[in-house]
């Protein structure tokens, strides 16, 4: 049976899946600043074999015959998600030769690597040239992939973060985020001029906040048993669903990045914690695409854990993590000061600082400017231009000669990832259509937040979300979990609830 | 060109390894308990992939094509010799089935996992089933290999870990370690009973401890730039020479055991770390064979550091790391009571913590059986009854009845490593004549170790043994060094003068 032999072959694949997320995480975690060099090497050739596997000659033929097997009814439902999704990959991967993955590999490493530097000296025209050479290197295989797909070239892109999304169906959301944001954001600072609040100052030893963050994680659901929290310097949540690596980065004058950022990352966590252990290493019992997984990490950090109810839950454990600071300040220490303190809404110029009002502009920004690079209507060199004019629209900010803090802040294009920036929007989008949807089936859950009980809430986003992996398109997950495809209605009402105090 | 063929396959698999390594490490050090099962799904696949690579198809040609490159003249020295070692690993992996391999690894993890329990119950009889189908199956892969590679069924097995070792010339050189040993037990025993010596009563903080650790092993030539030491159950070295990953263990009560512990590793580390690094994942390019690996770990340890000189250098870091215990009880922190603890002789039954004097008694009574067993004139049922002979003959202690800490005491044979143990006593028998070369072409060898100057016997081993990794065979690696092959009189002298004030 051919689906056997494909189940077989995406299990080895797995595996070598495997092996590279430990690779990944250790090299971000453990590894010696030296080893880097043989590093690099050994991750490249697992990234070698993983494509020769998902190009291996024998896969078209397994894919024609399972296709068959399923037509015949041979084939479980969730068998049959398995095919489609394997077809998918297969697809994607068989349309790219060899020459421009390693072209554009390198490529990528070069632009990634000068970045840096460049980022620090705001030289923006030495970047350019690189940068270029990744964009050409990216429409090309955008128009490759588009052709064999039936998409335009920037869906294509945007398929591989975010399966089955098409520019013309998130223009329509963009637009109304475009459209009730600027005047929201002021409406928002104009009230919250008039309000008190008391920035925490430390110090806050950092065993204690380690200790604080693994208390929480644990509390709202992380499986300790099957993951474990550590320090690197950029925070991600990374491993496989049987071993979920996450980590964070502790500031000793401010508790709250790494805290929030640990209920950011646990979000994620429980999410591959979550996914069904016996398709492990299928392509269908994988996270259904990066909107989906991000709106589990913002549903909890940003609808769960800086709602008023989850710091009542917070308060005590924070008094007792931090005896001294409380003492030197109560004032800061109370539900009312803390809430309006995680909820401060400030226009800046750099998006993984922004709040949640005025992200998603920060998304639009990029959003514009990546679609026109890839459909080659901007060029490289006019991107601080575009850039400046984004901010000014949407943020009143001039970004003008400071592509430092501009057009310069993300690592995303330099390594190439054009088409990801909107999953971070969609993802807030539908944690608060999801968010919504838990607290219309359950009103009990503030109350039940606000006491430290998260079993109704995991156990909604595990049935709705985390169990079911890849077995439906996005549109079919959200349908079935909220009664509605994407709606943004429930993202705007959540801002004007929270920050405007609207019903 | 063949040859660079065969670099460029043996390259990928010098990734593949790399994967291994780190995951190997990760597993003891890092992975959270619940994560097992899936790791060893993935762990397994990376060394299918492993094996598949060592029995390509291809290599047949490509070797023979390659020698015939070098008998043209068209390959470097370098090249010659990593042809040889290719070859070698090959005709291994190639003369297994692969069902073999399969059934013996299932038997093996089948075995280990058993003896844990059933060591714990002393249950022999429990376990002996278990061992004797590793037993069987061994004995097939040890028949195999000795016809293709023309060997004993046991020194097939002895060339996995010793390439080119035959029991041939063990015998003559265990014979005469038989004869020595136990008359020297008896009179180092005799000398040291008028000795007084104060053993270090602790608390030694745990951190103090891992500080010094980290302190000695940098001292001593440990680059921390290109590997780490992190702690886990079972002490080892691991890694990548570009990312050596050494692990102890801390007992608050006891220093030494952890420190000596990382002082043993470092010996491994610095072998590793000084492989040349331009043959990197080539197997001319790793370390030599076991014995020369433990060789190194036994000078760092045997040679070096529990020599009175090294004590001379220790003494005021470990007044420096232990300031109350020291306070408390001077008269242990002395280099005369530490030379005494150090040296200290006791028969015991327990392999690893037993003293160079007598340890290589434990490895006569094993080296012995296992012989016997793959030979097929002694049954596992018979173990226990040879072993407590064996222990009554050469450490007059009777291990009858007592399995766990008798013949269940190591992990080696129910995981099928046969052949291993002779290694352990080769490399002190190495170590002794290294530095016994050491000290004859560099007098000023002691003064230097008591002032903490470790170059020039660091430039003499990168010399001798780890720029060399596999370029040579074992017995010319030695008599490039030390101008003669392995002879125990080094060793045996090396006792005599350290126990018994001989000169």
């Amino acid at each position: 049976m051919s689906y056997r032999a494909l189940e077989q072959h995406f299990r080895r694949l797995g595996h070598l899946s495997h092996a590279a997320a430990i690779l990944q995480w250790d090299e971000a975690v453990m590894m010696p600043p030296a080893s880097g060099g043989k590093r690099a090497e050994a991750m490249a050739t697992l990234q070698v074999l993983i494509h020769e596997h998902l190009t291996d000659q024998r896969l078209g033929d397994w894919v024609e015959q399972a296709d068959e097997e399923r037509a015949a009814g041979r084939l479980q439902e969730v068998e049959a998600a398995n095919v489609r999704e394997i077809r998918r990959l297969v697809r994607r991967a068989q349309c790219l030769p060899g020459k421009l993955i390693q072209q554009s590999a390198e490529a990528q490493l070069r632009s990634e690597q000068a970045w840096r530097g460049k980022r620090r000296d705001n030289d923006f025209n030495g970047f350019a040239p690189l940068l270029s050479e990744v964009v050409v290197l990216r429409r090309e295989a955008a128009q490759r992939l588009g052709e064999v797909l039936g998409l335009s070239p920037y869906d294509a892109l945007l398929d591989e973060y975010e399966p089955g999304c098409k520019a013309e169906a998130l223009d329509p959301v963009f637009a109304r985020l475009r459209a009730f944001l600027p005047p929201l954001i002021d409406e928002v600072l104009a009230r919250q001029a008039a309000e008190t609040v008391h920035t925490p100052r430390g110090p806050f030893p950092i065993a204690a906040q380690r200790s604080l963050g693994e208390t929480m994680m644990r509390a709202i659901g992380f499986d300790g048993e099957r993951g474990r929290l550590d320090v690197s310097h950029h925070p991600f949540c990374g491993g496989v669903p049987s071993d979920v690596r996450m980590t964070t980065r502790y500031d000793e004058h401010d508790f709250t990045s790494a805290l929030m950022g640990v209920l950011h990352e646990t979000g994620h966590a429980k999410y591959e914690q979550g996914l069904p252990s016996e398709w492990d290493s299928q392509p269908v019992g994988v996270a259904r695409g990066m909107s989906t997984h991000e709106s589990q990490s913002l549903l909890s950090e940003m609808q769960v854990s800086r709602s008023r109810e989850f710091l009542e839950f917070l308060m005590p454990q924070l008094h007792d993590a931090f005896p001294d600071a409380v003492r030197a300040q109560p004032e800061a220490y109370t539900v009312d000061n803390l809430y309006r303190y995680f909820t401060r809404v400030r226009r800046g110029k750099i998006r993984v600082n922004a709040d949640e009002v005025t992200y998603p502009c920060h998304i639009l920004v990029r959003y514009d400017i990546e679609r026109r690079l890839i459909d080659g209507t901007l060029k490289v060199d006019d991107i601080p231009e575009a850039w400046d004019a984004g901010m000014r629209e949407l943020l009143q900010l001039s970004t003008a000669g400071d592509h430092r803090d501009g057009c310069m802040q993300d690592v995303h294009w330099p390594s190439g990832a054009f088409g990801y920036f909107p999953t971070y929007t969609l993802g807030a989008l539908t944690a608060a259509q999801l968010f919504a949807t838990a607290r219309k089936q359950h009103p009990e859950l503030p109350r039940e937040i606000a006491s430290g009980s998260f079993e109704w809430l995991n156990a909604f986003l595990r049935d709705a979300v985390w169990s079911q992996a890849s077995m439906f398109t996005v549109e079919q997950l959200m349908t079935r979990a909220t009664g509605e495809t994407l709606n943004p209605s429930h993202f705007e009402a959540h801002l004007r609830k929270r920050y405007l105090g609207q019903p």
